[in-house]
C-alpha cells in the first residue's frame, strides 16, 4: 500500500486526495497547504488524513512513501528537489516546472536516487487518447498528414503561467505519446491583452521531420468553450471533440479529389462527406484514476512511468521555444534535441 | 435593364447566371464557355440567351454592358483588362489575379475609365456579416481584442490556387469591411501534402498595428466542414457559425477573471458561461442576389462597389505576403503599403 | 419521352416543374394554373412550355400523356377522376384525397383502366429511408421493438388540412414501406390552438399485431424544427436526424440492464452509450428526382410504383382513424382491414 | 443543527450523505442499509458517521431527528409510516409510494402530527426549473399552448417501478409547480417489450381545464439520451435541453402565420425561425443542494415543502391514472379531484 502525502490542497489538489483515496492500491497519509481554511476542508472531507502547514514536515514524515506536488509552478522545482533528496517517489502537476534546465536537474535526481519521478499530464491517460494511440500505432490512419487542436474557452486567467503553459501542454504530451518523433522547430504567436499579464492567446505550429505539421490554438477569451483535435492521415481522420458526453472520437474514411469539374466541383463544395463514419466505444474510467493506478504500479514494479520527468523536460523545452517564437511573431525556432525520451 | 455576358460557365458561371436572370434590373444576354457541353446546358436552361465558345465575341457583342468573369483565376487578368478595353464594366470573381501587380494594373485601368470594375468577395454580402458589422462599428464590442475563424472541409483540391487563395480570402475581405485598419504584417505556415500541387493546409496571423491580431485556419484536408469566427471584445463576443440554419450569430457578454481562489478556479474550470447569450434575428436573402442588385446600383449611380478593385488588390497583396511566409516557416512579412483604400 | 403536364404552380408545383424539366425520360408540355400571375413565372422561367389557366384544357391535350397534380387536397379528387377517366397517368401529391372513399375509387378507376396512379410520399424515395428499409428489411435490427417520430416545426398554418394530414402522412408513408404489417389500431390526442382552424398538434400511437408502437409527435407550433426517428430493435437502433448536413443516420449496437446493482445504476445513469456508433454512406441523389425516375419508369414498363394509390388509400385511412380518435381523446381506433397492398 | 439519518445507501442514498453533509445546517448522524458492504463504504468515506443494518435502530435513535428515505419504492409507505410514529421528519426519494392511498395516509399521518413530509422531486430546485416558472409566472409566455417533454435513454431497467414512475413523475412535478391548474384527464400508451417487466416506454397526454395539452414521451430503451422539455405561449416559446452543459434554456419569440401564399409557404417550409433568440443565464447550485437546504428551512420554520406529501399524492394519483389509460389503450382516465393543493 502505497502512502501519500499531498502537498496543495488549492483547485487540483482535492482531486489527488480524491483519487489517491479511492485506489485500492494508495492511500493518503497527509496534506499540506499554507492555508488552515484549506486544511479543515481536509479534516471535514477525510477525517483520518493528518495535516499540516509546513511541506518539509510532510516530506519529511515517515509515513509518506511518495508526494505529490500541487502547487504554483513557481515553487515546483525546490519542493520537487527536496522530496527527491528526502529519497521519496515524486508526483508533479504540469507543467513541470518554470525552466527546462530546472526540469532536467529533477529528472537528473531522479535518476540518480532511482526515484519515480511522473508529470501530471493527465490526458495521456483518457479512453480517448489510448484509442487515438491505439489507432496510429496500429497503422490504420495511413500516411500521417497533420494534428491539429483547438483549446479555447473563457475567463480564467492565471498570473504565473501564460495560456501555452497551460493550456498547450496539453497537445504537447499528446503529441509525445501519439507521435514516434519529435518536433523540430515550431513557429508561434500569441498575445496578453491585458498588460502585465502573460499570453492569454496562443497559435502555435510544430514542424517535424517527417513533414506533419501539428497546429495548436489556445486561448482564455473565447465566447465558447471548445476542445477539439483533428488527426489526419492518407486512410483515416479522427475527430476527438473532448466535450462531448458520448461519442468523443469520429473515424472517417479520407479522401481527396483533385478534379476541374464543375459538376464534382459543385458537389464536392456543398457537400459534407462521401464514406461511413465510425464511433468506437472508449473506456470511460477517469484518466487521474488510471494515472494515480500508474503511478503505484511504476513504484512498484521499479518502471519509468509513460509522462516521466524527460516528458517533462521535453515539454518544457517546447514552452521555451514556443514563448521565444512568440517574441519575434512566429520566426520559427528550432527546438533543443539534447534530450531524447529514457 | 443591365445586360450581361457571362464568361465560363463551370461550378460559379451557373449561379451568376441564375442570380442576373431572376434580377428585376438586369438580364444575362450572352454565356460563353470553351465547352459546347456547358453551353447545351445553358440553352436548355435558359432558351433565349444566346451561347459562344469565343469570349472575344460576347465582350464585342453591342448587347453586353457589363461582362462578368467566372473562368480560372490565370485568365482573369488577360480577360478583365479585354472587358475594361472594350468599355464595360466588370465583375470578377475572386481571387481578382494571380499577382497584386494585375490587380493594381486592372484597377487603375478602370478608374482611368470610369468603368464599375466589381470583385466578387460574396461573404461581405450575407446578413451575418452585416451584422456583425453593425454591431462592431456601432462600438458594441467595446475594445477589440482578436477575429479567429477555422474555414475547414473535405476533398475538393484546386490545381491554380492554394487553401489560402481559395478560403482564407474570404476572412481578408470580411476584415477589410468590419476593420477600420488595414493588418501591418503575416505570419503563416502552411504545408502541401502531395507534391507538385499548391498548399492544401493554411495557418495565418495578422497582425494590426492596434494590437488586435486575427488569425485564419484553412484546409482542404479535414474530416469535418466547419465554417467558424469568433469576434472578441472587451464587451461583447460573437461567434458565427455559417452552418448553422439558424441562430448563426450569438452574442456573447465578455467575461475574464484573475483570480487564485482555488474554488473559483474550479468553478470557471468546469463551468462554461457566466452570463446572457443572445442570437439577433438576420436577413436571409442570398448573399450573390443582393450583390447582384449592387453591382447593377454602382453602375446605374456610377459609385465604387463595397468589394471594389482596390478591395481586390489588398487581398492578393495578402495573398502574396502569406505565400511569402509560408515559404519562410512563419517569419512576419510587413504589408505593402503602397495602396489605399480609394 | 414522356410529356408532362402539370397542374398547379403554388408552393410545389414548381419543384415539380424542374424536377421533370431535368429527367431525360420525361419533358414538361404544360402547365395549368388559375393565376395569370404564377403562368408569368412559369413563362419566365421555361419558355418553351405552354399555359393555360384550364385544367380541362390541360388534361385534354393530346401533347400530355400523363398529369402531375398539385392543387389543394380538396380538389384532387375530381381532378385526378377527370385525368384517369381522359385515359391519363395521374401524379398526386400528398394527401391522396380528402376521404379514403374518394381515394378508394380513384385506385379502383386507375385499376380498371390500367393506368398509373402514384402518389407523392417523397420520403420513400429519400437515401435515408432506403438506407433505413435495406438494414431493418435484411434483419439487422433483430426484433422490432418501437418507432418514434418528431416532426414539429413554427409557423404554417395551413387552412384545408390539419398536422396529421400535412406531417404525420410522412411517417405513415415510411412505416407502409418498412414494416411488414399494417397497423391495427391508432390512439391520438391534438388539438388547434386557434378557433376554426384545423389541429396544428398532433400526438399518435400505432398499434401493430407483433406488439410494435409507433409513436409520431407533430406540430406547427414548435419554436425548435426537428425531424428525428427512432427505429429501436433487439439488436440495432437507428437515430434518424433528416436536418442533418451529413451524417442523417446513426445505428447503435441495442443494450438493455436488468440490474439493482447500485454502481451498475449510477454509470448507466449517468452514462450515455455502451457499444460503437456507425454513420453509412447515404445516397444524396435529390428524392424528388428518384420519384420523377420511378414514375416514368413505371409507365414506360407497366409496373405499379411503390407509393401507389393503394398505399394512398392506406394513408387516408389513417389519418381518418386518427382524427376520430383525437374526437374521442385518445380512445384507441380500430383501423378498416378492408383495402390490402395490390 | 439538523440531525439526520439515511435508510438506504444504494445509488441514490451516497448522493444524499453527500449533500447533507456539506450543509452548514444539517449533519449526517446515522446510515442504515441492509448490507454490511455498503456501510463498510460508508465508514470508509465518512468514519464518524454511525452504521446501522436496523431501520428500526436508526429511526430511534435520539440523535436523529429526521429521517431520508432513499429505499425501493415497495418499501417507502411501512417505513415512512413508522419516521412519522416516531415523531421525526421524513425526506422520502421519488415516487412517494406504491398507491395514491398510502400517499394520502402519510400525508395525513404528517399533518396531524405536525411534521415536515418532504417529497424529493428534484427538478423543481433545479436553475431551469425555476427560470421557466419565473418567466410563466410572470405571464412573459402569454397565453399557454402546451407542454412537451422527452425523457428517453438507453439501458437502465427497473424492476419495481414502470418507466412512468420512474421517469414521468419528473414532468409531474414540473407541471405541477408551472401550471396554475391541475389536469382533469390523461390518455396514455406504453409497452413492456421484455415479458414480466413493467412498461419501458410511454406515451402519455394530459388534458387540463384550460385547454392546455402537456405531452410526455418516455422511454428506457432509446439509442440516444435526451432530456428536452417544450413550453408554448402565445408571446414566447421555450426550450428547455437539460443535456446541454451552457445555455440550458433558450427563450424565442413566437410566430404563427396563416397563409395559402406560395412563396410565403415556400420560405416558411424552408425557413427555421424568424425572430431573436435568447438565453438567460441559470442558477447553477446543484439541484439536492438546495432542496436540502429548503428541508432544513422548513423544518426550522415550520413551513410546508414546495414538494410536500399532497404534491407526492398527485403524482401518484397521475401514475395511476396513466397505468389505468395504457391498460385501456389510451382511452382517457379522468384524475381524482378529492385531493388539494394544501
Amino acid at each position: 500500500m502505497l502512502r501519500i502525502g499531498v502537498i496543495g490542497y488549492g483547485y487540483w489538489g482535492p482531486n489527488l486526495v480524491r483519487n489517491f483515496s479511492e485506489s485500492l492500491n494508495a492511500t493518503v497519509t497527509m496534506v499540506a497547504d499554507l492555508d488552515p481554511a484549506r486544511l479543515a476542508l481536509v479534516s471535514r472531507r477525510f477525517p483520518t488524513v493528518r495535516t499540516t502547514t509546513s511541506f518539509a514536515e510532510l516530506i519529511a514524515d515517515p509515513n509518506v512513501d511518495a508526494v505529490a506536488v500541487a502547487t504554483p509552478v513557481r515553487t515546483h522545482f525546490a519542493i520537487g528537489m527536496e522530496v527527491l533528496r528526502a529519497g521519496k517517489h515524486l508526483w508533479l502537476e504540469k507543467p513541470m516546472t518554470e525552466t527546462a534546465d530546472e526540469a532536467l536537474r529533477l529528472a537528473d535526481e531522479a535518476d540518480r536516487r532511482k526515484l519515480v519521478c511522473y508529470v501530471d499530464h493527465t490526458f495521456v491517460y483518457t479512453g480517448a487518447v489510448r484509442k487515438i494511440a491505439q489507432l496510429m500505432h496500429a497503422g490504420e490512419l495511413g500516411k500521417l498528414y497533420y494534428y491539429d487542436s483547438t483549446r479555447i474557452n473563457l475567463g480564467l486567467f492565471q498570473r504565473d503561467v501564460n495560456v501555452i503553459a497551460d493550456l498547450a501542454v496539453h497537445d504537447f504530451a499528446i503529441l509525445d505519446y501519439l507521435m514516434r518523433e519529435q518536433p523540430i522547430a515550431v513557429s508561434a504567436n500569441g498575445v496578453n491583452h491585458f498588460p502585465g499579464t502573460p499570453e492569454n492567446l496562443g497559435y502555435l505550429t510544430l514542424f517535424y521531420g517527417s513533414g506533419v505539421l501539428a497546429h495548436i490554438n489556445v486561448s482564455w477569451l473565447s465566447p465558447v468553450k471548445v476542445r477539439q483535435v483533428l488527426v489526419s492521415g492518407s486512410e483515416k481522420m479522427i475527430v476527438y471533440d473532448d466535450l462531448l458526453p458520448s461519442e468523443k472520437i469520429k473515424v472517417y474514411d479520407s479522401g481527396v479529389h483533385f478534379t476541374e469539374d464543375p459538376d464534382t466541383i459543385r458537389d464536392l463544395r456543398v457537400g459534407y462527406r462521401t464514406g461511413d463514419m465510425w464511433a468506437p466505444k472508449l473506456e470511460d474510467t477517469e484518466a487521474l484514476s488510471v494515472a494515480v493506478e500508474h503511478f503505484a504500479d511504476c513504484i512498484s514494479r521499479q518502471q519509468v512511468p509513460l509522462t516521466d520527468a524527460r516528458l517533462g523536460v521535453r515539454i518544457i523545452q517546447l514552452i521555451e521555444a514556443s514563448n521565444r517564437s512568440i517574441r519575434e511573431r512566429g520566426r520559427s525556432v528550432t527546438i533543443g534535441s539534447e534530450v531524447v525520451r529514457s
